[in-house]
C-alpha cells in the first residue's frame, strides 16, 4: 500500500522539499550546502546572527522563518532527525562574526547533542556563540525535570522577539536577555485527535482510537498522558488554557499573545473556534489577548491537532512581535 | 460517533470561527453584523472598495484576506453555503462611495445568484458596483461551458493584484481592467488523496479508495474526472502543470507566479516537493517561476490535497503581488 502522500523516493524528501521552498521564496531565502537555509540578503556582519537547527517533516518550521527580522539560518536534519554536529558547525562557520551568534535549540535529545558538540567545536575555532534552550512544553507538568519538557512551536515567536532585538543592533548578551525574558513566560500544550504517518517508512507515529483525543502529545507522537474521550472545542480550550495560565502564573492585568499552531489536518476553522474560547477565558481572568496567530507554523505531518502557545507579553515584546519581518511564513510590515 | 474535529454546536460554527479570527487579528480586521469581516482601519472613501462573498468552512479564505492592500470586506455565508443577497447588500451598503466597489465573485451557483440579486438591489439604491467572475478551474477542460468552470483559490492572488491597484487610487474601470487582465491568464487544478467531513452533519463530502487520488476534485468534493491510482509527487506535478500550462497557453520567455494551496491535510513538505518539480518543468519550457506561495490559503476542511494555481505574470503584476499588504494571511512589506 502506498502512503497517501505526494512524495517521490522517501530518501529524497528533505533535499526535495528544501529545493521547493527555496524556489517559491527566492526573494527571501536560499539554500546552501543542501541543508542550510539562509537569507537571500544577508544581515549586516555587525549584528548578532540567529541560527536554529532541527529535523525536517515539520514544515513550515523551522526554515520557513529565515529572513529579515527573524532567523539568519536554519540547519536542517532529515525527517524528524536532528542535523549532526558537523552540519551545524558548517552553519555556525558561515556566521562567524564579532557580534556573535545566538543559537536557538529546541529541547529534543538529538538537537541538544548536536548543539553541544557543535558549540564546543565552534568555540575552539573562535566562533562566538551563545545558546538558548526552548523547553516550553508543559505536558509533563510544570515542575517536571528538564528532559521531560520538550521544545515545541514556542520557539517561533521567540525567533521573532530575538530577531527584532538583533536587527536593532543589540549585543549578543542583550539579544540573549531579550530571548530569555520571553522564554520564561511562554508555555505550550499540544492536543491531537489523530496520529500521523512517518513519510519515510509509512508507519503511524501515534495511534488514537476513533473516539479518543490526547492532550500533551509531543511533536513526534510522544505520549502526553492526557488521553480522553473527544471533547468539544470549548472544553478542550478550557482545559488547555487553564493549564497554560497556571504554568506561566498568569495574573489579572497582564497581556498575552496567543498562538494556535495547527499540526496538520486541523482546520483553521477549528483553530479559530478554539482561539475564541481562549480570548473569553482570558477576559474572565482580567487578562487581555492583545493579538495572536491562527496558522500552521510547525506541523507534525497530517496530525489532526494543534499546539496552544501562551506568551505573557509586555508592550516592548508586543512591539517586537510586530516589528518588520520578511520571512516565507511570518511577514510583518512593522509598526 | 463524534466527529474528529474541535467544534461545539454545529449550528454555531460560522459565528464562532469569525469571532475567533477577529480576536486573533484585531489590528487588521473586525467583525460587523455577525458575518461581515471588514478592515480594522477602513480604506479612504475616495478609493475603490473590493468586496467578496463566499461560504465558510474554507478558512483562511476568504475573510483572512481582508486588510490593507487586499479586500475591504468579506461577506460570509454558512458552511459551504453562499451568503444570501440581503447579507451581501448589507456589505455593499457599507462601502457605497463615488469611487465604486469591485465585487469579486467565485463561480459557484449560490454565490453567483446572491451576487446578481444583490447587485440589482444595490444599483437601485445608487450604489456603484461592478463585478468580476473568477472561474479559473480547468478540470472540466479549457473550453468547457462557464457553468462547469468553478472559481477556486485563484481569486486570492487576484484580490492582491486588484487590491494594489485600488490602493494606488485607480478608478473602478481601471481596477476592473487590472483584475480582468490577471484573471485571463490564471488557471487552477485541484487534486485530492482523501475526501473530508462536512463539519455540520459529519458526512463525508467525497470518498476515495485507499489506493486512489483524484485530479480535478472541486472545493466541495465535486467530481473532477481525474481519478487514478496514487501517483508520485513528480508524476502528479507533471500532469497538473502541463494541463495548466496548456490552458493558459504558456510560452517560452514568460514568467509565472505559482501557488500550491493546501486544502487541508496535505503537508507543506509535500507541497514544497510539488513546487520543486513545477519549477523544473517551467524551466524546461523556457519559463521562469519568479516566486510563489506554498501554504493553505483556501482549505476544504481536512481534505488531503492541494490546488495548483498558475498565474502568468508581467513585471507590473509581480510588483502588485509584492505591494504592501497587511491582512491576516497575506502580508507583504512592499518593494
Amino acid at each position: 500500500m502506498k502512503m497517501k502522500k505526494f512524495i517521490n523516493a522517501p530518501e529524497n524528501l528533505t533535499p526535495e522539499l528544501l529545493e521547493g521552498l527555496a524556489a517559491a521564496y527566492p526573494n527571501k531565502i536560499k539554500l546552501e550546502e543542501g541543508k542550510i537555509v539562509v537569507r537571500a540578503t544577508p544581515k549586516a556582519e555587525d549584528k548578532v546572527a540567529i541560527i536554529t537547527l532541527g529535523g525536517a517533516g515539520h514544515e513550515p518550521a523551522l526554515s520557513g522563518f529565515v529572513g529579515y527580522g527573524m532567523l539568519d539560518a536554519s540547519v536542517v536534519g532529515d525527517i524528524f532527525a536532528a542535523p549532526n554536529a558537523v552540519s551545524l558547525l558548517a552553519g555556525l562557520r558561515k556566521f562567524k562574526r564579532d557580534a556573535g551568534i545566538l543559537l536557538v535549540v529546541l529541547n529534543h535529545a538529538g538537537d541538544v547533542m548536536s548543539a553541544n558538540m557543535a558549540m564546543k567545536m565552534a568555540e575552539r575555532e573562535g566562533i562566538k556563540v551563545k545558546s538558548i534552550l526552548v523547553a516550553e512544553d508543559i505536558s509533563a507538568g510544570i515542575n517536571a525535570p528538564i528532559n521531560d519538557r520538550r521544545g515545541l512551536a514556542g520557539c517561533i515567536p521567540l525567533f521573532k522577539v530575538a530577531g527584532a532585538a538583533a536587527e536593532e543592533g543589540k549585543s549578543l548578551d542583550e539579544v540573549y536577555a531579550v530571548a530569555e525574558k520571553f522564554n520564561k513566560r511562554i508555555a505550550t500544550l499540544a492536543v491531537a485527535m489523530t496520529g500521523c504517518t512517518h513519510p519515510q517508512n509509512g508507519n503511524p507515529i501515534a495511534e488514537l482510537a476513533e473516539d479518543e483525543m490526547e492532550i500533551g502529545m509531543g511533536q513526534h507522537g510522544e505520549g502526553g498522558g492526557g488521553r480522553s474521550k473527544i471533547m468539544t472545542a470549548d472544553e478542550t480550550a478550557t482545559e488547555m488554557f487553564n493549564k497554560l495560565a497556571n504554568a506561566v502564573e498568569l495574573k489579572a492585568g497582564e497581556k498575552v499573545f496567543l498562538v494556535i499552531n495547527g499540526t496538520g489536518a486541523c482546520t483553521p476553522m477549528e483553530m479559530s473556534i478554539v482561539f475564541r474560547k481562549c480570548a473569553q477565558l482570558a477576559e474572565e481572568k482580567g487578562v487581555k489577548v492583545v493579538q495572536g496567530i491562527i496558522d500552521e507554523l510547525l506541523t507534525v505531518q497530517e496530525m489532526a491537532g494543534f499546539q496552544m502557545i501562551l506568551c505573557v507579553v509586555d508592550d516592548e515584546q508586543i512591539k517586537a512581535l510586530n516589528a518588520k519581518s520578511d520571512t516565507p511564513y511570518w511577514t510583518s510590515i512593522g509598526m
